[in-house]
């Protein structure tokens, strides 16, 4: 079992702060140093924080001292949940500082060197830090809304094909960080914008879609229009989709497709990794925010409506946790399965050698 | 100007009072008789509704004694709230006594020989009750989201032809009746379903955008698919559309096209008429409806976000007031149609002779 | 340890569903049979009850055929989730029946033989069914809003004596049952009045707090004036107190008097009890139902803004979970004090022998 | 009839646009000049702010070149909506400078030389403004919870005389200003506590309930003791209510007496005075945010639920529109009163002369 001390970019923020609860109890990270902006700087983590956690402050993090970001580090992995004001630059020189940044922030996600990873679909694009210009690596997760499009793409890419998706979202609002929305703007009402959230959807979809040739991810080539809305609903994103298929599976076929899909993170039993990635409910008014977003911890994508689609073939709603599944769990299970491909071990980050691939190893084996 | 005695079907449920508050004022309309179940029959209404308007219950009406839908009445016109469970047979045995039934229920609106009348839009079609199968009419006005997505695919049929359309709707609370929705359901969630509505958007807006030949109205034939939430909102459904065109207009033109949409109720001027139905926002973020609702009295579709699509040709938000523009607004403005049409002059129905034409009037003329 | 069967009346109610939640993995009760209205009875319980708990229906109970309150029941020891319009008839029938009918109903709460019992303070009162007028027993808990202001005045009733208190509750929707309130009444709006639930917060709260002679209940006598509004939160009743004491302790006594305070549950360790009843926060804007409801799995009393009053002595805002501890788990540990004080031992109901009184056991020993 | 140019300071935010929007019709009262921040100043007003009003901005506002604090202005009134941070020292300097500076800001409330005024109730403490030492006046309005409470005060007081209340407020969001509460903190949620909020109930009803003696005002004697929380509701303050008075009127007197209270206002109808200041409910569940602040434009005070109180005297439930009757809408039935008293006759400010004491004039005769 691997023992690996991990720092928190950006502690204080939301996504900082669900980094801190999930990692409480983690079997390989254990939180050594947080990071924050100078106002927070030097003060414990208690006092730094307004914590908006159901869960208490976990004792072994609420007395850190909170470091700023122009401190050097001792940990090997950072999990960053930076805002994106800063996260771009920041992560940069951590990672040329010989780090493993885990990153939850837009910043780097299209940068051709950067894998972009959600670890059932895509987890052989982790290669490309093998040839990252810095000495350490960046690794990061895709947009909150995002991962559960992708997760419910590519089991139907690859049975059947998909030619083009229309989707559209309502989500939470903790997808927008702490404090975030006005109560003002958005208590009984829907706000029918997210900024920059559709070119999210539009462009990270395809790149994790991708291929891997070994030198660079080439993207897939379905077209996707995404339309994005925030409702007042505290966690969890909703989506609608129409998806048009190469071909014409009846519907039983692509639910079974679906509930069995799994990849990586199932083979080799990564800590957070759902049992079974996608959840296709029956009653036809599910999922729903409220009710289901505790299965699986969080980390499960739930779909929901399964039928056919007057315009194009099927349609469907699925369901995530945005800050769980869709951010800081994703990160967390990025950085699993770097520990399962061999990438930190001894605790250290150690690219492939030239030429070689790393073969991947059951975690904690 | 015209003085018309009218009742409301249905007059305690949510519809029935949104009819009374409209009414209040009203230039031709007035309201004489309440028709609700046996349990509130014989009461006044005061005591018989659960008056849910902001607006307090005008004076006139408050003494009114509560008939049964089992008494003959003295209204010419008849406004529809009901239930859909006895909609269907009431109006039908109201309509054979010789009443002009303005239904806001479902029940008949697919009937062939039954107007469903947008009258921006199809106001020819009511000359559909020239050949019912009784002494009265029956007229009815479209689902409370129908309305918004055909009152925006009008103009683009017309200017350019609709091949398909995505709808996704995030829908008001108030567009379950009341009591309608548990709090317990919907504070805080979505719930993914609303049964029947998903139909209704893809037939009716068929019908509505056919065309009558003189004996039936023919579809259109464009695709439609609809998928419909649920929000905690009060009032207002929004609707994010995709549609695909005949031509490639840019979006420009297609701008002009939306806001410079008029149609019959403008032309004479009817009361209830928005002045402009369709306003076009030039803020990213609107409209939204707890801003913007009150705009034209709550009849104006209100459209938001116009862009290209990469999927099908143009995108945008839709939103509109459902409880107004939505259904006892609609209805009035039908109402208000047949009295222009000339359908009600004297006060009493009156049939065109066989093999002719009714022209319109202008209203109050 | 015990091991005993029991059933759950109401049991597809918004508290049945609590107590078959709670109960899913107790240490001495089984569920054994659901009850439900006739409308229910026969179907398996995963069909007949809406589930909304945020966790599955447990695996041992979603095929259990749901009985009617007709047929006679196994089980010894009975969770009441009762309507009221129900309860008090049902419940009497059971405990004649010679059943151990732990309720949650307000039926029987004030009946002078039946105790109502929050056994940290008053667990002595169960005696009382040693003189019930049958061969079973009948055992209630307060209100759900009651339970906290009774948990709250205890410890100062004991150390410093309190004269009056004024009390306003803010009490969430749960506590209205399912389906409870319709969304259109309580969205972004405040109802000032419930049922029923100022009267009960003033009179069951004396009764709970009065002394047991051997014989009968003896009321306090302090005076206490409540108000109670229904805001919109799922869970968790809220409450503002202003005390007046007999004595004018100053205020770090008054805290330490009621962080210190435990009483028999906390002695015997029932497996349901709080470690701490009363948790004080300093933070000057807690408890909030939004963040603090899961301390103590929701058997805890939550107090903040400790404070001297310019009227009273001292005011402070109290708030718990109104459907754990102020419902279904305040019956479990009614039921849990019944088989520590031995009147459960065997797995049936035994009273105390005449002109004997039970001393409590340690749970399971 | 007067026609007075009027500035409003901190006109972007929630306080200063709900000036303009009242202001918009108003009689005397003529929008000229906009005052706001820096980062506002020198923008036309429709770009600087952030317009969060139902209505649109007015046509004759929406284009005016929004000044800085540090600009002189041209109006002789000055409505005050600026935030406490500089409204201090900002009215200071314009009073100075020979304004009349109505305020909505805390900061000069409690100075023993500055009116704090509802004029229902000490119309007669303007004339404070008679001595105050500089050549322009500023007189403030009451916290928008304080108001509700000191106008149902007002009558009992005099009627019956007040010993003590206990007064529990549940404060809409709109009272925290825009953005003001993080969604995220107040959606399904109690935030038990309003920083200074109780300090402002306990000490401003003292100052308003005072007595002017021709030099000074003496406060008020009454016992009141203040809790305040926070709920998800977009406008409208409600407080529970318990009140000790001299003697024992029965609840029709207390009733006849809240419900027959006039003042000034109603006397020399001003503007925007109410009809009847206070309304009383029947109903047992009103009177409700959601439903009845429309009334009287949202100048009203609504009271429900009056009863006896076990421990006081009375008990009641208070209402009242926060940002209209409890800011924007009491400045301006402020400066009305200051125009009816003959402060502002020919458009300027002119003090009385020494040792005289105005006479209200009825305004606009």
């Amino acid at each position: 079992m691997e023992n690996i001390k991990v720092a928190v970019l950006g502690a204080t923020g939301a996504v900082g702060q669900k980094f801190i609860a999930l990692l409480q109890h983690h079997p390989y990270f254990q939180v050594h140093e947080l990071v924050a902006s100078t106002r927070s700087a030097d003060k414990p983590y208690r006092e730094a924080a307004n914590w908006i956690q159901k869960t208490p402050i976990p004792e072994s993090v609420a007395e850190l001292r909170v470091k700023s970001t122009d401190e050097p580090l001792e940990s090997v992995v950072l999990f960053s949940g930076l805002d994106s004001a800063i996260a771009g630059e920041v992560e940069q020189r951590y990672a040329e500082a010989g780090h493993v940044v885990i990153s939850n922030a837009k910043n780097h996600r299209m940068d051709p060197s950067v894998p972009l990873v959600i670890p059932e679909i895509n987890a052989d694009h982790l290669a490309l830090i093998d040839r990252q210009p810095h000495s350490g690596a960046l690794v990061t997760n895709p947009n909150c809304s995002t991962i559960f499009l992708a997760m419910t793409l590519a089991p139907l890419q690859r049975a059947f094909g998909v030619q083009a998706v229309q989707v559209s979202t309502l989500q939470a609002i903790s997808g927008a960080g702490y404090p975030g929305l006005s109560a003002t703007d958005i208590i009984g009402n829907v706000i029918p914008h997210i900024r920059g959230e559709e070119e999210k959807l539009e462009t990270e979809t395809l790149k994790i879609l991708g291929a891997f040739d070994g030198e660079r991810v080439v993207p897939a080539t379905m077209q996707i229009g995404a339309q994005c809305t925030r409702v007042p609903v505290i966690d969890g994103h909703t989506e609608t989709l129409s998806v048009k298929l190469d071909s014409r599976p009846d519907l039983e076929t692509v639910r079974e497709v679906l509930e069995s899909y799994t990849g990586f993170p199932q083979e080799v039993s990564l800590p957070s990794a759902p049992r079974q990635p996608l959840w296709v409910f029956d009653a036809p008014d599910r999922p729903q925010p409220a009710r289901d977003l505790e299965i699986e911890g969080g980390m499960a994508t739930l779909i929901g409506r399964l039928r056919p689609c007057p315009v194009f073939d099927v349609r469907m709603v699925v369901l995530g946790h945005n800050t769980i599944r869709g951010a800081a769990g994703a990160a967390i299970l990025n950085a699993e399965a770097l520990v399962a491909w061999g990438y930190l071990s001894g605790g250290r980050f150690t690219r492939a050698a030239a030429d070689e691939h790393r073969q991947p190893v059951v975690a904690g084996a």
